[in-house]
């Protein structure tokens, strides 16, 4: 009774060629962690409910998977007292009656949870970095997964912008081994704050931010309409809207805004934390100078970024040669783990969209020629007198780092040919009861057609020829 | 309103440490799988539950971890239908009601899902590993998670036991570059089906089976009694008994075996599988003679293995130094692809348990020294004006490969030097203004307390004082 295979809609399976291209991606990324001096965690894909929910807000509660409780879950359940009174089952409600653990939506949480856990184990400034699938039951489509790889870094225990350089290099750095051009867009929620405290509206610093960040998508006019929509006033836009249009160098636009968070604006206010802001962005500014970025850095004071939880620097990341949207961000928050029980622990994270960069890396061709993921070279099977000679002549090719195949069985040449083609490997290798008498290997380049032979002994040689 | 974070039973953070000495096991397997020619693929962690049920028996059904729809899930559920004659709602029949997906709950049979559905793009043989974790339900305990890794490569459409050395050759490989002593225990379970056959109960080799693979546990008398408990005759034990004992080398202990399949038997057949199953022996045997094994092989007719689906050879692999169970296994199955509708794809395959490795490798103090997984060198923050010469010549350091921190935070050097030692970061350099001045570098090794100066230049010099 066979069935038609099939996965969950929104999932993917990687195949040989995806995997060595994903691999590429993460091990870069991997390795310029490493060089920052993060060290690598993992936590379990599982995590107790209680420690999921409300962290994403109404929606992001609606797109955690559940896992039901296992056992007999459901016998003892009284179904009729999860009904309301519209006469239906409140499936909310019983969901947390019959599953307490859901599957990890993102990274930051369950490293808010790790910090708080193991803070006494931990050496204080932390940086961390974790690259795990998370899963959300979000409407499938066209680059939107339900599984997918995050890869994140994060610093908690500092509050120096020495931190936000360092990403910022991290960033450079990455992007640079990519190949990939990209703009990296710096601003400070704190600047956005101040926005809000000079415009006379301190408690719609959301409303403003949230509109903000739809400059890119919707542009000015429709963002001024928004702000309007979420119970601004036009004065109050007023003041905010010379701030979207600042002209000038970084240090001209900070000053600029400096003048406006001391005073001169429609509101009278000075704003002691949009000043704050400014003094930070100064002094990442100078860091980054000193440090040398490589890749284009500017401050974007129209970036805001959706997530509530940043309170200092924010950033962004944008590919200047292939249209897709952010394909790496971040920023500092002051209270990921006060909901853990661990209040004023600054930190500042980012993440690299590893999806997105895959489409870029693709999209541009700038995956390296070498990373196929198949052997290297393929021993042809032809006559079973001389498998006694190959096995250990191809043991000693393997130890020396060759990545080899030896076809385990007999078929027609061709068919072993079809198959290093189909597989990408480069190399073969045909040889008979001559080569074992001599204790020798016929080599030939697939791709050059170039042939030679070579003593089974000289290692070297049929390594350089392998270009290895 | 603080919640006191944890994580679900069973499951597991791996911390930096943990997650080094993880790492270098995967990267050994992985290491040595890719030198063999077998390639990478990923599955998604949620299968649809059609994949996964009624692969693992009533028992692993129930250890599946089934995920809730999404959505409002109960509302036009009637629970009043699922109950059965004693009035209790049938969880497992309702849970289908409501969960489409599950955990994988191995590698196995989404790698058999996989082959079927992408049978098309597939170069077969095709040999393929997977490294990713799985999920059980089972009762956590000591050395028994909810979730944990598997590391399995298998190969799938050739019937060549030369797939069976070679993963008899990737075992030997990889325990030999851990440094742990094994012995690969390996059989045939068409051998055991000649048994069943000889002993006149050929429809009982699953019982035969079960209780031959206990006798490691429970010894030779409990293992005949559990025969007899499962219907078989003392007359079929008689002639079983034997084959349980059976000494000499392993071309003897085969011959032997051979003359008992060929008739002398008490039930008076004649085994052609047993026979067929004793060729392979012979042959792989003879595969193994001529790579040369390292470790020890021994072909041990006791052998069973419970998995039911395993039709010739059957792998095993015990440490010799230190008492745990099997540490690796897998063998050959003619039909892992059928149940999806791909039937007659011979394939045969090992497994890791990467979590029992690592307790061998911890108790035996195998692990290399240098896998801390932390920064090789600190900088420390001293002085504000340093920074600027700091930051540069930090960043080259790293584009060298050298995984360094600069501290953060200006505080107190003994704080500093505490994180360094918490971390386990074996260097440390300490700059004032002098040395931004004439553009060198203290470095000082915290193990031997050895201090020396270089040119901030001389990244020669400063790589082999770090030992790099």
């Amino acid at each position: 009774m066979a069935q038609k295979p099939s996965i969950p809609k929104g999932t993917r399976d990687f195949g040989q060629e995806e995997m060595a291209a994903r691999n590429y991606i993460f091990d870069t990324i991997r390795s310029v962690y490493r060089t920052y001096g993060y060290v690598q965690i993992e936590t379990p894909a599982m995590e107790n409910l209680s420690t999921l929910l409300g962290k994403y807000g109404d929606e992001g509660d609606k797109l955690l998977f559940r896992i039901l409780n296992s056992g007999d879950t459901f016998s003892g359940v009284d179904f009729e007292s999860y009904r309301g009174g519209d006469g239906n089952v409140n499936s909310n409600k019983l969901s947390m009656k019959v599953c307490e653990k859901g599957l990890r939506y993102d990274l930051t949480v369950p490293f808010a949870r790790y910090v708080v856990q193991h803070q006494n184990e931990i050496a204080f400034p932390f940086r961390r970095f974790q690259i795990q699938p998370v899963w959300r039951a979000d409407r499938p489509q066209k680059g939107r997964y339900r599984e997918f790889y995050q890869c994140d870094a994060d610093v908690i225990g500092s509050k120096s912008q020495l931190n936000e350089l360092e990403l910022v290099q991290i960033v450079d750095r990455v992007f640079t081994k990519f190949g990939i051009n990209v703009a990296i867009k710096i601003n400070n929620r704190k600047v956005l704050t101040g926005l809000a405290e000079i415009s006379g509206f301190p408690d719609k610093v959301t409303d403003i931010t949230v509109a903000i960040d739809k400059l890119d998508k919707i542009g000015l006019d429709a963002v001024k309409e928004e702000m309007l929509g979420r119970g601004l006033s036009a004065q109050a836009i007023d003041v905010i809207e010379p701030v979207l249009n600042l002209q000038g160098t970084t240090a001209e636009k900070i000053e600029t805004m400096r003048g406006l968070m001391q005073g001169n604006s429609a509101s009278g206010i000075v704003s002691g934390t949009g000043l704050l802001g400014l003094d930070e962005l100064t002094e990442l500014f100078g860091y980054i100078d000193a440090a040398g970025i490589s890749q284009k850095v500017e401050m974007d004071l129209s970036l805001a970024r959706g997530l509530n939880y940043y309170t200092g620097a924010i950033f962004e990341v944008k590919a200047l040669d292939y249209a897709i949207g952010s394909i790496c961000g971040g920023g500092r928050y002051d209270n990921l783990t006060g909901i853990f029980g661990l209040p004023g622990m600054s930190g500042v994270g980012i993440s690299f969209g590893a999806d997105r960069i895959y489409d870029v890396l693709k999209g541009l061709d700038k995956f390296p020629g070498n990373i196929a993921g198949s052997a290297t070279l393929l021993f042809a099977n032809m006559d079973a007198s001389v498998i006694g000679y190959l096995v250990p002549v191809v043991k000693r090719l393997r130890e020396a780092g060759v990545s080899c195949e030896l076809y385990p069985d007999q078929t027609k040449l061709k068919k072993q040919f079809d198959y290093a083609d189909k597989k990408g490997i480069p190399f073969i290798s045909i040889n008979g009861g001559d080569e074992a008498a001599s204790r020798s290997l016929n080599l030939k380049n697939l791709a050059t057609g170039e042939q030679k032979s070579f003593s089974c002994d000289d290692i070297e040689g049929i390594l350089a020829f392998l270009a290895i």
